[in-house]
C-alpha cells in the first residue's frame, strides 16, 4: 500500500502515519518527492487497514498495490482451473454451451427445450426453478416442483442442470437436484449466500452483478473459495451504463481480463448481456472468439409464449445455426465446442436420431 | 402499453398482435402513422406481459406508459406518509438525523457514541451489528453482542436505533432489539428479504443499491408493501458512475424525484454517498435544501481506529458543528430538526447537562 | 509516479524501467515489497511519459500520484480567485444568479426576460446566439442577430451577459458583445477551442462535458489558464450515468469537490443538470447549500413556446419566487444573493418601479 | 409521438394539448386508458416540439415512436452502403484491417511502420498528425509536417492513408494529404466540424464519442450526411462506464445494434476501446465475429518511445500474429480480410519480398 501525505502535511503528521503502520506491523519507506510525501507500505500488511489512514488529517489518498483477492488470483493457479461436471469440462480446450430456457414453466417445456438443445449440440441444461423477479406482481418460478422437472430432464438427456439458488435455506434442496449452483446477479455481493455455498461440494457459477466491477466479483469468488469450495465459475452477463440501445452493456473486454486476472473458468451470458434475441448470435461468436470457456444461452421452444425472457430466448432452430457458426470460430482460434457428455463427435448422426425418438417417448 | 411495429411490418405481423393482446383481456387501439403502425393497449393490462410482444416477428419495441409500482405511488398517498417512531416523526414537517458509528465495535463505543450523538441533536442512533464486507477478511461486526449494546445505548439516552438485516434468519432477532431495520444497498433487490421484512410490523429504511434505478427502488419498496408493511423509508446513498473523485455519486436528485413520485418519506446518506468525510458536512446541507425528510450521518469517537467506514465519519464536535448548520438550513426552508423524542427546544439546555452526567454514569 | 511491476518481472526488466526512467531525468527508488516491486519516481517529472512505461514487459501498472494540473490547483492560490465581471464578483461571499432563456429567440424575448429576471434579483443575464443541436433539423440559434439584441438587453437593464462561443472562428465576434464567455459542454475538449479563447482577456465559464470527470474538466481549465486568461470559472451540467429518471445526473458533489481541488469560482447549472423544470427549484437550493459561487438558470417568459429547452425552464413567476428561497439559504450559511450590480439592497423597492418603466419603454 | 398525460390531467389541459398539436400540423388521436389518458401525433410531424409539450401543465411525458435521423437509417438503403477507398473496399464481403501508429513522430518512424503492417497484411495506413491531447503539457502532434510524411508513406507502399481532422479550418489541409478524414470522439458532437466535412468528398469515419449513445451517434452521422457526403463509417472505440479494469468499456454490442439500425460501414477501435495491448488481440478477434466490416489499430515499431499510446500499440510482431488469427475468425463467418489495393492472395509471397526491399530502399 502507499499512503500519499497532502503537501501541506505536517512532520507530526507523517511521524504519525508512520507510527500507526508500524503499530499495525508494516515495515515503512517514505519517499520525499517535490510536492508530496508518499509512505509505502512493506512486508505483512494483513493487520492494516486502509480506511484508518484515509480518515486521517494530512493524507491525501491511499493506493492500493496488491490486489485484495488470493485463492481467485492466477498466480495460485498460472495454468488455470478446470471443472469437471459429469464429463463436462469448463476451463480446458473445448467450449460449453449450456442452453435451456429461463424460467422451468411445466415438465413438458422443460423436457422438450433439454431435447431440443442437446440435439443441436449443447452439454449442459439450464433452466430456473426460482426467480428473482423485479416485480413482486411477476411469475416467481415452480419452485422444487421445477427442480423435480429439470431432474427428469436430465435423466431423459444425460445432460448436467444448472440453477438458480437464491437464499441460504433452499441451498441443499438446490443442490440436491442440481449439478452447478448458479448465484445470480443479484446476489453478486450476498455474503451470507457466498459463504454457504462455499461450504458445498457442488460447482457454482457466480455471475457478475449488474453494477459489479471486475475485481468486486473477484473478491466474491473469493468468499466462496476461502471456504473451501474451489470449483468457481465466473460469469459475465452485462452491466448497467448509460447506453439504452441494449438492455445491459454485455461487457467482453471482461472475458480476457478476468481470464489473465484469475485461474476460475469464465462463462458469457449474452442473452441478459444483451436482453435482445436478434443479438444473441453475433455476441455469442464474438464471445467465443474472446476467449469465452463457456456459454450460457435461453432457448425456449415458443419464446411468446415464455413467462420470463421471451424477448432474449431464440427458438431451438435459431440456436441449431447458431451451433453451427460457434463450432467453426471455436475451431478458427483452436478451440472445439464440447460434446454432450459420453459423446463422441463419430456419435453425433445416431444422436439426431436418438432424439427423435426421445421426443415420442416423451411427449406421448 | 403501446407497442411500435416495424416499418415492414406485414398485416399479419399486426392482426397477430392485436389477436395475442385481446386474449390477454387487453382493449387495443391501432393507430397507423406515416411510418409505423403503433398499438395502443388499454383496460385492464393485469394478465399482459410485455415480453411477449418483445419476442415476437414484427415488433420494434413495447413502451410502457404506467408505473410499474402501485402501492409505493404518490397517488396512492398524495398527502404524503409518516412514520412515528419511539416518537420521531418522519415525513412530516421535521427533519429526522439519524447518527452514531458505522458498526457496533464495543459496549463503550456505542454508549459514548449515542451520548455525543444525543447531545449534539441526533433523534436516532444508527450502528451496525451485522456488516456486509467486500473482503471477507474484514470485520464482520459483533452480530447479536451488538445488537444488545445497541439495546443497552437506547435505553441509556433513550434514542430509537436503526440497524441493519441482512439475512430472512436473522429478521426476528435484530427486529427484537431494534425500532428502524435496515436494507442494505446490496440487498435492494433481496426480494426473499424485502418479503419478510414486509410481514413484521417493524418501520423498515430500503437503501438504494448502488446501480438501483429510482423507478426499480420502488419496485423493491413494493415487494415490502405488499406484503402488509406501510412503514418504508427511501434511503439515497449514492451510484455508482464513472467519477472517481468520489467513491460513489451522490445522487442527490433522487431526492425530489422520489417525493414527487412517491408518498413514503426520503432518507439521505450522505457519508456512503460520497466515501469522504470532508464532504458530509456541504452534501449533507444541501440533502437538506433539496428536501430530504432524514439525513443518516456516521459519527465515530475516533474515526482513525474505526473497523469501517473510518474514513466516511466524523469526529462529534465536527457533528456538532454540523447540527448548527443543518438547523439553520431547515429552518430557510421552513422546516426544523427533529428533537431527540420527548424532548422540547426547551429542553436543549437541560440535555447537555444531563448528557455531562450520563458520561459520567456510564464510562464510570 | 509509482511503477507497479508484476509479481514475476524480472531483474533486467526491472533494472530496464530504472534506467529509462532516470534518462527521462527521474530520480527512482525501488520499494521490493513481498510480491511486487514498486519503483518510486521522484524529483523533475516533466519529461516523464507514464505511457512509456506502461508499455513496457514487466510492468503491471502506473500510479500517478501528483495531480497533472497545475494552475488550476487550489495550491497555486490557497484562498480562492474572484472574477469581477461589471460589478458583479464570482468566488466571493456573495452568490451570483445568472438566468435568462436557453436561446435569444427575437428581441422582445430577450429584453422582456432580461427585465424579468433583473426584477426578480439576477444579476447576469444569459441567452444562446449560436446553439449546438443535437439534431440538425432544429433551430440553431440567431448567430450574430442574437449577440446584437443581447447587448441591446444589456443597456436597457445593466445586467452583464453570458453567451456560448462554439468554434475558434467566432471568438472576437462573440467577445465583442457578451461579457463571459461560455464554452459549453460538448466543446469542453475541444483543445483549440480552448486555447484560443485562453488567449482573450474575457472571463470564461466552461462546462463539464456529460462525461467529463472532474480531473478533466480542471486539465481543460489548464488549456484556458496557461493561454494567460486566468479568469475561468467551471460549471457543473450534469452527467451522464445509467438513471434516466432525470436527463442527466446532476452531480452537486462536484461543488465541493471542486472548491477544494481548484481556487476557480464553481457554477451550478440545475436546468441542463436535470433537464426537468420541477426539479430545478429544490436542486437550486441545494447547489447553493453546497457551496456553489454562482447558479446559472433556464428563465422564459412562455416555456411552452420556447425554441430550445423549454421543459427545464422556469416561469418568470416561479423564478421570482425561488430568488426568495435562495436568500434564506444563503443567508442560513453566512453568504447573500449578489444584487445587481450598482445596486444595494436599499434600491430593491425602487428597482422594481424602474422595471416597469422599463417594461413599458421597451414593449412600446 | 405519444403524450401521455399525467393521472390528474384536466379536461383543459387535454384540450390544451390537442389544440398545440394540431396548431403544428399534426394530427392527433386521443386514447383513453384507466389511469392515463394518452395522446398519440400522426401525420406529419416537421413543426412538432416535443420540448413544446414537457412544458405544458398536465403533461407527464413524451415519447418518441420514430427515429429521429432519416438518412443514416438502414430503411434508406437496406442493402448497406459500402465505400470505396483506392480500390479498399469497406462494408461489402472483406473486413478491413486499418493499422499504424497513434501519432506520425518522424519520417522514418511512419514509413517503417507503413511497410510492416502492409507486409503484415493491413491495408489501408492510421497515423495522427493533428492530437488532442487531455493535457496542454504533452505532445501535439507534427501539423502538416505529419501529413506528407503520411502521404510519403503511401507513394511508397500504395496504403491508403487516415488522419484525424481537429478543427474546421484545416478540412482543406488534411484533406489534401489524407483518404479518410477521421472525426476524433471528442468531436463527435462539434457540429460545425461534422457540416464541413460533410461539403467534402472525402469518406469520412466518425468515432462515437466516450459518453456518446447509439442514437446520438447515428444523429451525429446525419449531420454528414445531410450536407451531401455519404461516405460515412461508424467507429465503436470504447465508452465511459463505472468500470476501471479496462480504460473505457469498449462496446461490441454497438456493431450488431449499428448494422441493424444502419445501412453505413462499422469499424471497431480495440486499442482506444480497451487502451490495452494485451487485450487487443482477443477484441479485435471479437469484433470480427461480431461483425465489424473494419479495424482499426494502433501499432508501433517501439511502443515504450511513442509520443502517445505506447501502451495500447501493438509491436509489429505481434500484429502479424493477429493477421492470422483474423484471417482465420473472418472465414469462419464467411467473410474474407480485405488484401492490400491491387493484390490478389497470389501476390502474398511476392509482397513480402518487395516489402524486404522497399525497406532497403527507404532507410537508406
Amino acid at each position: 500500500m502507499v499512503i500519499v501525505m497532502k503537501p501541506q502535511a505536517t512532520a507530526a503528521e507523517i511521524e504519525h502515519v508512520l507510527r500507526r503502520a508500524a503499530s499495525m506491523g508494516a515495515q515503512t519507506q517514505p519517499i520525499h518527492g517535490e510536492n508530496h510525501t508518499v509512505i509505502a507500505l512493506i512486508g505483512d500488511l494483513t493487520q492494516v487497514r486502509r480506511q484508518t489512514f484515509d480518515a486521517m488529517a494530512g493524507v491525501l489518498k491511499t493506493v492500493r498495490i496488491q490486489d485484495p483477492f488470493k485463492l481467485a488470483s492466477r498466480t495460485t493457479n498460472p495454468d488455470g482451473t478446470t471443472i469437471d461436471v459429469g464429463g463436462v469440462r469448463f476451463g480446458g480446450d473445448q467450449v460449453v454451451v449450456m442452453a435451456g430456457p429461463c424460467s422451468v414453466e411445466s415438465r413438458e417445456q422443460i423436457i422438450q427445450s433439454a431435447i431440443a438443445v442437446k440435439e443441436a449440440g449443447a452439454s449442459v441444461l439450464r433452466g430456473g426453478a426460482f426467480k428473482p423477479r423485479t416485480s413482486p406482481y411477476s411469475f416467481q418460478g415452480l419452485g422444487e416442483e421445477g427442480l423435480r422437472y429439470l431432474a427428469e430432464a436430465r435423466e431423459i438427456t444425460g445432460l448436467p442442470v444448472i440453477s438458480e439458488v437464491m437464499t441460504v435455506e433452499t441451498i441443499d434442496l438446490v443442490a440436491e437436484y442440481v449439478d452447478i449452483l448458479q448465484i445470480g446477479a443479484r446476489n453478486m455481493q450476498n455474503y451470507g449466500l457466498l459463504k454457504e455455498v462455499g461450504k458445498t461440494n457442488r460447482p457454482v457459477m457466480l455471475k457478475r452483478g449488474i453494477s459489479g466491477e471486475i475485481q468486486e466479483l473477484l473478491m466474491c469468488a473469493e468468499y466462496i473459495l476461502s471456504n473451501g469450495n474451489m470449483q468457481v465459475m465466473l460469469c459475465e452477463r452485462g452491466i448497467r451504463t448509460y447506453e439504452t440501445a441494449t438492455r445491459n452493456t454485455f461487457d467482453l473486454n471482461a472475458i480476457p481480463v478476468l481470464k489473465r486476472a484469475s485461474h476460475l473458468p469464465v462463462v458469457a451470458d449474452p442473452a441478459h448481456g444483451t436482453g435482445d434475441w436478434e443479438l444473441v448470435p453475433p455476441m455469442s461468436l464474438a464471445a467465443v472468439a474472446a476467449g469465452a470457456d463457456a456459454l450460457i444461452l435461453e432457448v425456449h421452444p415458443d419464446p411468446e409464449s415464455a413467462l420470463s425472457d421471451g424477448d432474449q430466448s431464440l427458438k431451438p432452430e435459431r440456436f441449431a445455426d447458431l451451433m453451427h457458426g460457434l463450432r467453426r470460430v471455436a475451431e478458427a482460434i483452436g478451440r472445439s465446442i464440447a460434446s454432450p457428455a459420453g459423446e463422441t463427435a463419430a456419435d453425433d448422426a445416431k444422436e439426431r436420431d436418438g432424439a427423435e425418438r426421445e421426443k415420442e417417448v416423451v411427449l406421448a
